[in-house]
């Protein structure tokens, strides 16, 4: 009997299903997309691709027909529409509850939460009376956060006082927008751990990364993440913990807050994750081939870093007028860094690319990640580099 | 003006065209197959695909006006129709007259001869009475081979006698196959040496890397090779001298025996190669990103090892009932090897995929690989691991 390959679909075609469809080559996975246009960067490396919207049932059931497993590329998806797809026996992960789960903060905080998890104070505010209470048990400044969509420091507000809460809220309740309120921690630093589980429950976590943020974009990964070997230890095990807790299937980030030296969970994605980037040259298995492992429930693979120290920077699109692929030469020509494009038009603050290194040190890993990135870019970025700059 | 991704135009879908692309992506360069069949390794993968015969001029012709430029997964092409698309304008890379000295093992030793690189003795041979005066002159018994079409041991015949040449000359003869006689040599061990080469001048040399070959077939790739770092240097200088002095645009591997401590040249290759599937996961630069990067003018890679030993065994098919892809979950619970596919159904001795380890010392990287290889096969290879077994 001719073998038949494990099929995978994938709801949505950016640079996560790009990536995975890299990674699926050399285990002969097949991959079928649901693509919303022709020309989105996976759509552009696969052949097997369904053009339809994430939400259109239509197109999930044209998709789940095809595969072995539905998993995902965002978070744009409808909870209620793959339950549907589950009750009718497709395989979905990570699950219509992981998805739900992912998309909803107000809901993570609570179960969190009950769940012992050590997490920021944090209140659902509906009225201005929520907030003064807030206010008046935690003090300000306080972060206001849409509880649903953001990213990229998209839906995320700095309130200094009551009346700056107060914008916010009207703000909000014009466009519907539900909110929660979080104490503003200082922070020492940042942090994600990426953690694989299969179905039959096999757990495997890469080590913690720290996630350079600035204007609430990931600008650089850096591995080793400057933390105690007990801090990483207890990042670990919250992460495995959650992955348990919550029935992950799937490759997850978890992001940490480290404030005076405590661990807090900030948020989940239940997908390969822009802070898992490092992976592809810096670990043994790379983050989208864990995640394909994962959900066809395959053996997970050893997470140990090939270097000592693994450098990933973000690129940010600064417009059209100048984009990092022309280049190209001149970047290879520089240092030895990974260069991975998307296959995206740049527009200003668009990810349409990385950059890693792996090396001897951090130090070396960095400054090699940094040099390509500037000569890609033409110029070290406005912003300068990050703000504790080496 | 909105960026146009470099197209590289692959004549042939095959393994070597399925990880070429697989390099394409992270650089956004757009790959053009010319498939025979749409079921190819590299079809399966590639959204863009011609299909037609390696040797239809029309074929070919509506891939090179599709592509910046035109390379190749295997050499079953016509020189004379390379020559008229280049006069025609299109560049073409390895050019016509490095694939033509590529398919022609008499020109081959000719050209390289007269340039001066150590051979194993050789010479044409028409008729009996050259074979005669042949092993008059180096004894026998001797090696008769095909100057065309040769691969993974077919087209190399070994004569005891004269009595053993004329039947092969006999059979030569009746296929309309031209032959020419080498000295056997005592073999101490095999090597390649894989080099790039720009159209701009840049070379760039992988280390020497130890092939080890059972019934004419490279079971096993071993780096570092177990050779002397004089030996070495010497091998990584011929193998670059010949790639200047044929003008080789492209990624070419120079095969080599040692016999007795010296240094023959074998046999070229302008293209990835077998012997390069270790550089995936074990050099900083894979090479068929270095392939891309040659055939497109754009800067070399580095060419370090990523680890101080690393080992490639490659997958034997062995029928339609032994699978190895049955056994993937098997394999990736065994070891950490890196499993490839191709994409392709197993029949006896053909190549269906090969598995890369990479440690820190070689005997681990061997054990490895071949923990996940035995999984894969589901047993010890019939004719055991290669004859220095380890």
């Amino acid at each position: 009997m001719t073998y038949k390959r494990p099929t995978v679909g994938i709801v949505g075609a950016g640079q996560l299903a790009r990536m995975m469809a890299q990674a699926a080559i050399p285990l002969d996975i097949r991959v079928v997309l649901l693509a919303a246009d022709p020309t989105d960067g996976a759509a552009q490396v696969v052949p097997d691709v369904v053009i339809g919207a994430p939400d259109d049932p239509q197109a999930l059931r044209a998709l789940a027909d095809r595969c072995d497993v539905v998993t995902f590329d965002h978070e744009l998806v409808d909870p209620a529409l793959l339950a549907e797809l589950e009750a009718d026996g497709h395989r979905v992960y990570p699950t219509s509850t992981s998805m739900a789960l992912a998309q909803d903060k107000r809901r993570q905080r609570l179960e969190l939460g009950e769940a012992g998890f050590p997490m920021p104070a944090h209140a659902n505010v509906d009225a201005l009376a929520d907030v003064a209470e807030f206010g008046a048990a935690h003090g300000f400044p306080i972060v206001l956060k849409a509880s649903r969509g953001g990213y990229d420091g998209r839906g995320v507000w700095m309130a200094d006082t009551i009346e700056d809460a107060e914008r916010v809220l009207d703000g909000a309740q014009a466009t519907g927008t539900v909110l929660l309120a979080e104490q503003l921690l200082p922070l020492d630093l940042e942090l994600a751990v990426l953690v694989a589980r299969r179905p039959s429950g096999q757990v495997a976590a890469y080590p913690p990364i720290e996630t350079v943020q600035q204007d609430g974009i990931c600008r650089e990964l850096r591995v080793p993440a400057a933390i105690s070997v007990t801090l990483g230890a207890y990042a670990t095990r919250i992460a495995t913990d959650i992955a348990e807790q919550i029935g992950m299937v799937g490759i997850m980030a978890v992001e940490f807050f480290v404030s005076r030296g405590e661990l807090y969970v900030n948020e989940l994605a239940p997908r390969p994750h822009n802070s898992g980037h490092w992976t592809i040259e810096g670990a043994a298995t790379s983050q989208f081939e864990q995640h394909l492992r994962a959900v066809l429930d395959l053996p997970l693979g050893s997470t140990l870093p090939t270097g000592d120290g693994v450098a990933t920077i973000n690129l940010l699109g600064e417009g059209a007028d100048n984009d990092p692929r022309r280049r190209l030469g001149d970047a290879l020509a520089a240092s030895d860094g990974h260069i991975h494009f998307y296959g995206k038009e740049p527009r200003p603050g668009r990810k349409v690319g990385h950059v890693t290194a792996v090396a001897d040190t951090l130090e070396v890993a960095i400054a090699q990640a940094r040099a390509t990135t500037e000569t890609l870019l033409g110029a070290v970025p406005a912003e300068g580099w990050t703000r504790d700059d080496r």
